[in-house]
């Protein structure tokens, strides 16, 4: 098998797994048992479900494959008592037992997924929330695989991204759901925001895959995946009201800023060379417009 | 409560605590429930058993200490599919929680344990093996306690150590239990270590708590414990049978290194300020021989 993705049943995994089948790529998806692979079924090559962990060894030695893409994840903004132990298993005991399991079978290289919260105002490490610090974790142990175990792994730290049929609760997705004079309470919306669709993101994957295939084993990189020009939350809003044409009422300042929220993420590493974003703001938002099919 | 202790049934716990408790501090001790705690009875202010993770909001919310000291851990050379959950939860998942629930209840300061296995050949991160690794990635989710929570926390890396009544599967250990003329297949030996004597190391986590208390709130800082001189294997167990007269065939050269394994040590970031190690590489091992009670 030529790629194990995790993290297809997601938003971003879907983009990446259906663009790397129309690149003609042989994609197996790990799923949970739970799992509804609905979407996932016409595009995967095969389906691999687990429920515990420790399956993975087994099911790792069936396929063989030769890179994990790994974008499973679970996201919080905020944890709590009750939601701290799986924040922590999903990202970071699942992908180091998966990584071991694969190690075993042969596997030695690793596409990644990283968060721009992993680098609050531009410091190489200083994260926003225990789900960026549990990223970080994710990649120091990773590091033992690549220094210690010759892998060579790259790492895809993604910045805001959105895209049509998006089920994340974001607020673009939200402002997308009102009807006409319904209206949203919103913060002062001056975070800047380096917008990017996810038809550039999938497409950044594979052109990390191909970078990935050429980089000297034994080491690991990160590079970033974001648009090119930051626009503050309230320029993205008020261009998709344009582009939309919605007449909607939104509350700018109704609410407060999130604790450790970007204001201005400058400085955020070098982005993924040899890519860049297709869409423009206002290209983008309108695809985001007119792909909606749910 | 002022400190709350991880780890005080290990062997390196145990010195620590007698040290605190003769120092006058007061010490809850958190174990496992399943934990044995006869040697930490006479010296624990109180003892707090846990089973699952979760029980760790309620119990640190009815103690809530000023300091946590973090020296529990689950050491390992080597993981393999059986193992490595283990490792992970233990080393990774149990103290992040402790962490999230001590700033919960107030507490904002941590001593934390982590080893120079971290720094393979002088790097500041590049792990040995995933034990190292995991010893990390705490790190990782604990600097956001740092700078989203204001905790201030210290790293000891421990270096090689040793004390007498010493359970672990130590070369030192193993020579001191043959009887004479029996013989140990050993590997060449030429690799360094800073042998540190167990009350050295309490000595420095007595200081280390000095320095935390005026330490800057938000900073992380990581300092090594380890002896004044690096001896090969080979120096250190000879000058034991000199120390002890045990007549012991020690066959060099009989097993492989193992992978990984430091050869020189060198470079391997700066000792703890204002801590010395008061025993020698020989008054180290004669106080080790002479002080064992089991």
């Amino acid at each position: 098998m030529e790629i194990l993705l995790t993290g297809a049943t997601g938003f971003l995994g879907g983009y990446v797994l259906r663009s790397l089948r129309e690149a003609g790529r042989e994609v197996c998806c790990l799923v949970r048992s739970a799992s509804r692979t609905e979407a996932v079924e016409p595009y995967a090559s095969m389906i691999l479900r687990y429920t515990e962990y420790c399956e993975l060894y087994g099911l790792l030695e069936r396929i063989r494959p030769e890179t994990v893409i790994h974008m499973a994840g679970r996201f919080l903004g905020e944890h709590g008592p009750e939601s701290i132990e799986d924040l922590l298993d999903s990202n970071i005991k699942f992908p180091t037992v998966l990584l071991d399991a694969a190690h075993r079978a042969g596997c030695r290289r690793l596409l990644n997924t990283g968060t721009c919260w992993q680098r609050y105002g531009g410091a190489a490490y200083d994260p926003v929330n225990l789900y960026a610090a549990s990223k970080q974790a994710f990649e120091d142990c990773a590091a033992y695989y690549v220094r210690a175990g010759g892998w060579t792994a790259l790492t895809l730290q993604i910045f805001d991204t959105y895209g049509s049929n998006d089920p994340r609760r974001k607020v673009l997705n939200l402002v997308h759901a009102l009807k006409d004079k319904e209206s949203l309470d919103l913060s002062p919306g001056a975070q800047k925001l380096y917008f990017c669709h996810a038809d550039d993101v999938a497409a950044a994957y594979r052109r990390a895959l191909e970078l990935l295939e050429v980089q000297v084993p034994g080491t690991a990189r990160t590079w970033a995946v974001r648009g090119d020009t930051a626009y503050t939350l309230r320029e993205i809003l008020e261009t998709y009201l344009d582009v939309s044409g919605r007449r909607v009422v939104l509350n700018w300042g109704a609410r407060p800023c999130r604790d450790r929220e970007f204001m201005d993420p400058e400085g955020l590493g070098e982005p993924l060379p040899g890519w860049k974003p297709r869409y423009g703001l206002r290209a983008g938002l309108e695809k985001y417009e007119r792909e909606w099919t749910i």
